[in-house]
């Protein structure tokens, strides 16, 4: 964090990246802390930042992310337009299940929630929106990494796995095959690789050109023996989510189901 | 635009400033034209801002808003932390009525919508998450103005009143009369007046100290006659939402319902 501070611009950038799900609300001298800058700099760079509107105070003092940072970043293709064109899905999936619906995409090798519907079951919500997670750890993630570049997934298999629970998979050969299933399927099932009480059903979000730039998924209670049923509405909402995004599936001639 | 790029923190402001909703996708040449800024430092800019990932780049050389800046935006309690909590009524209020539901908050003397759940009728869509409405115009807008201070009111009343459909009030003295009455009545029911075939039906949403911080509505086709039967559910769904962010109706005694 310190050496992105030496640039104008990495400074103010710094204040912004300060900011995160355990510290959205700070004080100037923890945002000059966590930004590596002096208090004079942080100083002046949070009133630029709070006169734009990027930052808002409220009446304890402390600085929060403002709404005019939001509004900004509503413009982000891959995130709140992708969003808006998933969300009729994604409602129909959580009408048709009752259980916690997700939609992901992936950025640096990690897991990116873009959104997060709440269903009434009782599984762990550690995740929330905007939250990241490992690609291993998550159906989405595994999703998304199984249509990644061979490259990537080489490069994912040989890195360090992290364990969240005792199943979690962290055997690089284990997760190659995984990734391989995943790939013939057309679906992933994550049983409780992130918390030990649940799993979830994930299937892929195509773009126009076929590539896959999203996932999406549901979480239920590992107990609950529903994985079976949930499978095909999984990868009905994803599909649904693909053509209103612009994919096709490719066919074999006019009105002809293609299997893909 | 050109006084705010005088300093560096203020130049790095105003090229993500140059993103809105008819430019989410712009050329190096034109955020430094949108942005008042040589080509030069444009370019040094968005290299920082893209090396952090405020700014993508896509396959036709267009920059786009990032996936980063999103998630730190996603922080801002009064845009994606309001609308967590506000979700699960606005997903039940649009069941309930399966026409478009938003919820709003007041910045800078405007309406910004921090959600917009499509339904199926086919009134104008002009309105998106993010964008920003004048508040006389709009149902969540009069809910809003009617609660701001006397001093805000009487700025605004005082202040042009832009016309967007023959029947948009433009006039101060009907204004003041119509933000009286929707403090009276406890909503707001704008009929046709940013585009002339949709009524609004609007609630506020209070916080954990009263003050009115967002506003909820339901807009439907004017020919509709739905408006009287709207009424109690939006007033439910705000009420709702006020109790999940910590409002407490003010009691008369134990287990008697408050007039409020």
């Amino acid at each position: 964090m310190v050496a992105l501070a030496r640039t104008s611009a990495g400074r103010l950038l710094a204040v912004l990246g300060a900011f995160d799900h355990q510290h959205s609300a700070l004080c100037l001298t923890d945002i000059s802390r966590r930004a590596g800058l002096t208090l004079t700099t942080a100083h002046r760079l949070v009133g630029a930042l709070t006169a734009w509107g990027a930052l808002e105070r409220d009446a304890s003092g402390l600085y929060h992310i403002g709404l005019r940072l939001w509004e900004v970043a509503a413009l982000a293709p891959r995130a709140l337009a992708l969003r808006q064109v998933a969300l009729p899905y994604l409602e129909d999936l959580y009408e048709a299940t009752h259980e916690n619906v997700q939609l992901a995409v992936e950025d640096g090798g990690e897991v990116v929630y873009v959104e997060w519907l709440s269903g009434r079951s009782a599984v762990g919500v550690r995740i929330r929106v905007g939250g990241r997670w490992p690609l291993h750890a998550t159906g989405v993630g595994l999703v998304l990494l199984a249509h990644s570049s061979a490259g990537s997934q080489e490069a994912y298999c040989a890195g360090p796995l992290a364990a969240f629970t005792p199943y979690t998979v962290t055997d690089p050969a284990l997760l190659r095959r995984v990734l391989a299933d995943v790939r013939r399927t057309g679906t992933a099932v994550s049983d409780r690789q992130v918390t030990d009480d649940a799993v979830s059903v994930a299937a892929p979000v195509r773009g126009p050109d076929g590539t896959v730039t999203a996932a999406v998924s549901v979480v239920v209670p590992h107990a609950d023996g529903r994985v079976p049923a949930l499978v095909p509405a999984v990868r009905l909402a994803g599909r649904g989510i693909s053509r209103a995004l612009g994919w096709r599936p490719r066919g074999n001639g006019a009105g002809t189901p293609s299997h893909r």
